[in-house]
């Protein structure tokens, strides 16, 4: 039955069965160079274990930018080279610290991180009654009572969400906007129950964005299980002090670079199939899934397309983004380069989020060339990733797709585990598994060559 | 596209809109129910952590089978019985140890199990020169050189085969067959490269065969970074003679039970669906994916089709089997007794490839039978389970497809991370993510409720 409706779908599409099992050859050549040859696990322990955290402005970012350029010219790239752009440089700037307070002086550790870009508590602890605070309908209904307090933000992922990401992007506001907001009725800092659905107590960080219009104050996430713990306690009226000791700020910005390689198109080399991850990570972890996957899968695309002689007909560019986490402004950098340039860019696909097991690629898009990418379907299927579905292209690669109107890609590695260890200690090299890792570069690399092959 | 492709088949198997659409109405309140209140994360801690390994005969399989039998209870279960099998009552004995001795007598710890069912060096360690065997065919050619050796076997895991249990299937004849046909041609022991393609050096088990035709030897397995570096160094042709000192034995059999609960069919009480996954788990572990987590799985199917209100069609078996690891004797026990009363079994599911990510299922069926699960893919996919393919069925389940020719399947979750941990230390209740195993039984109960409904 399958056949029989592929059959269909390729008389729809014009897609010939001769051309289908070319394809098929080719992707298997290259399944079996990167499941046996592969070299993404090796370069990622390196980048974990001997560079490990690499926010940007860091010194780690710099030894990171040092070996993803030499990566890159290993791995056989034709034209490689760094494209400068100003990133912030923010700083944790000691050991953040959040203890809870409670009736007879009893005291409890709670296990938090400040969140990125956060200002710090000056230099010794604040310390203020919590009110708990469950969505922002409720911060509006309490905003009477918030003067000098801490505000406790511990609104879940949504457990009912399949795409862990969606759960994700229906929290993450408490983390990114929840800070000002609290700020806004004269709140004296900020928790955020951590973005993630895990079953330990590891806090999260990651960026929060401060409105300029609002005082900034301190903030930052707590564990999952303190963060239970904390509303139970104040849901039952029990009266909480936390006492929040954070240190974060802003140094001058400073200079950070996109790391490019580029194999040359021999047919078209005036026109870019650009595919990445970013470089940076933040400074609390090794950044082994986020985004190391990404960066190791991409310099895997080159070195196996070397190793099988593929000469493409379009320029390939492979992109270690700078500066995700905080700022975007490598890819923004990117974007704007591509336009002043005035580039023929095809398409960009970027991985990051993680090197889970492959399921399939979020493709933003038209109608036409979504429907041709889901004739490419059956060609991932036997590698995991043969799930193409609508939405989607990752942060550093989105501002090409916005400022030049190109279509944009990412890689959707499977969600479940990702925000167990996104932006927390737990991200380390240990916690990738080395085949999950290359089935991701296997079917990354398969989707560029069929872009490169059939264009869009 | 993918609608119409739908309409398409949906037409040709008569499967109408309607029905779909309640179905998918039903499996969203399973995967509801099961994401939002489920416990089979909590049954499993307290196997794994309670009880832990639980191997035929021993004090913990009769542990288990108590736990076993109060957790479908209290799940539901409108009648639950143990069903008596006699099972083997195989003991590790002891510490296993091997150490290479090299030139100069030189030593190297190597990390080593001994094979399940395999016998002991006798008290003491027995040491012999190594022979470095390939694969069966390297064995035929040195045959005449292999009296009072110790041979080591070093088969691997294809990397090409994306599907993990093909590698597997492939290799495990080494550790099964291996020591019998070492022992054919005067071995005095075997050594078997471990069935993982992990990159850790830690050891697998798992049950070995004697063939009676020829002297039982002892067997043990190795890590691969010690098997990868003995190889290298027999390579290079240096003499490498190992201690090897095993304790392994059985003692006589002793009753086991296969522990079943049912949910009583409202329209067929005597057509039974059975579904289950094993109880018993290798000594060296805690059995958490293998198969800690068919078991909860199983339970949680039965506690959701309770808090849902829903009344099966037909007679739905939960079963717990006995032995699954070294015997099968529960799971024939459970054949024979369906036989014998001439039960008119419809379907067997198992799960036991652990408790990772779904991607579908494997069915041993008709062609018509096929078709008609075919038809289902589309209701599975939102839950990640989409994928059904032909083949499987799960140790379990198969003596009841063989003994009575009835269809059956298995979830299949991803493989990559499953020889990982496979009969290993590794397999502890810590490397499951709760989330993963959830949507496994979400997918299992779905699949078992489509079964229910429409029958095959």
């Amino acid at each position: 039955m399958r056949r029989k409706l592929f059959f269909i779908v390729s008389l729809f599409l014009g897609y010939s069965l001769f051309a289908q099992n070319a394809d098929e050859v080719f992707i298997r050549k290259i399944a079996d160079e990167i499941l046996v040859n592969g070299k993404a696990y090796d370069h990622l322990r390196v980048l974990t274990k001997t560079i490990g955290g690499r926010l940007a402005g860091s010194l780690q970012m710099y030894k990171a930018e040092e070996w993803g350029y030499q990566l890159l010219q290993q791995s056989g790239s034709d034209n490689t080279f760094k494209q400068a752009a100003m990133v912030p440089h923010w700083i944790r700037g000691g050991k953040d610290e959040a203890t809870a307070i409670l009736a007879g002086n009893k005291k409890k550790t709670l296990s938090c991180i400040a969140l990125g870009n956060s200002i710090g508590t000056g230099g010794s602890a604040i310390a203020a009654d919590v009110v708990l605070i469950n969505d922002f309908d409720e911060l509006e209904a309490k905003k009477e009572d918030l003067k000098g307090k801490i505000v406790f933000y511990n609104y879940k992922f949504n457990p009912k969400l399949v795409r862990t990401f969606e759960a994700y992007g229906d929290a993450v506001k408490y983390r990114g906007q929840g800070p000002s907001q609290a700020a806004k009725y004269g709140a004296a800092g900020v928790i955020v129950r951590s973005m993630s659905e895990s079953t330990d107590n590891v806090p999260h960080t990651g960026g929060t964005h401060y409105n300029e219009a609002y005082p900034k104050i301190p903030a930052a996430a707590i564990g999952l299980q303190d963060a239970d713990w904390l509303a139970g306690e104040l849901t039952k009226g029990n009266k909480i002090k936390v006492s929040l000791k954070t240190n974060g700020h802003f140094l001058p910005d400073v200079e950070g670079h996109n790391i490019i390689g580029e194999l040359k198109g021999t047919e078209h080399p005036d026109e870019y199939i650009t595919v990445g991850g970013h470089l940076d990570s933040w400074d609390n972890c090794e950044g082994a899934h986020d985004d190391g996957a990404g960066i190791v899968q991409t310099a895997e695309i080159l070195r196996t397309f070397n190793a099988l002689g593929y000469k493409p007909k379009h320029t390939i560019r492979f992109v270690f983004f700078a500066n995700e986490e905080n700022g975007t402004r490598g890819g923004n950098k990117y974007a704007d380069v591509a336009k002043e340039k005035n580039e023929k860019q095809i398409f960009a696909l970027e991985s990051d989020a993680g090197g889970f097991t492959p399921r399939g690629f979020g493709i933003t898009c038209s109608d036409a060339q979504f429907e041709k990418m889901k004739s490419w379907e059956v060609l991932l299927k036997p590698y995991g990733g043969g799930d193409i579905s609508r939405g989607g292209g990752g942060t550093d690669v989105t501002p090409l797709n916005e400022k030049t109107g190109i279509p944009m890609g990412e890689l959707l590695p499977d969600s479940q585990r990702y925000f167990d260890m996104h932006h927390s200690t737990n991200d380390v090299f240990e916690i990738v598994n080395k085949r999950e890792l290359e089935l991701g570069a296997v079917n990354m690399a398969a989707f560029i060559y069929l872009i490169d092959q059939y264009g869009l």
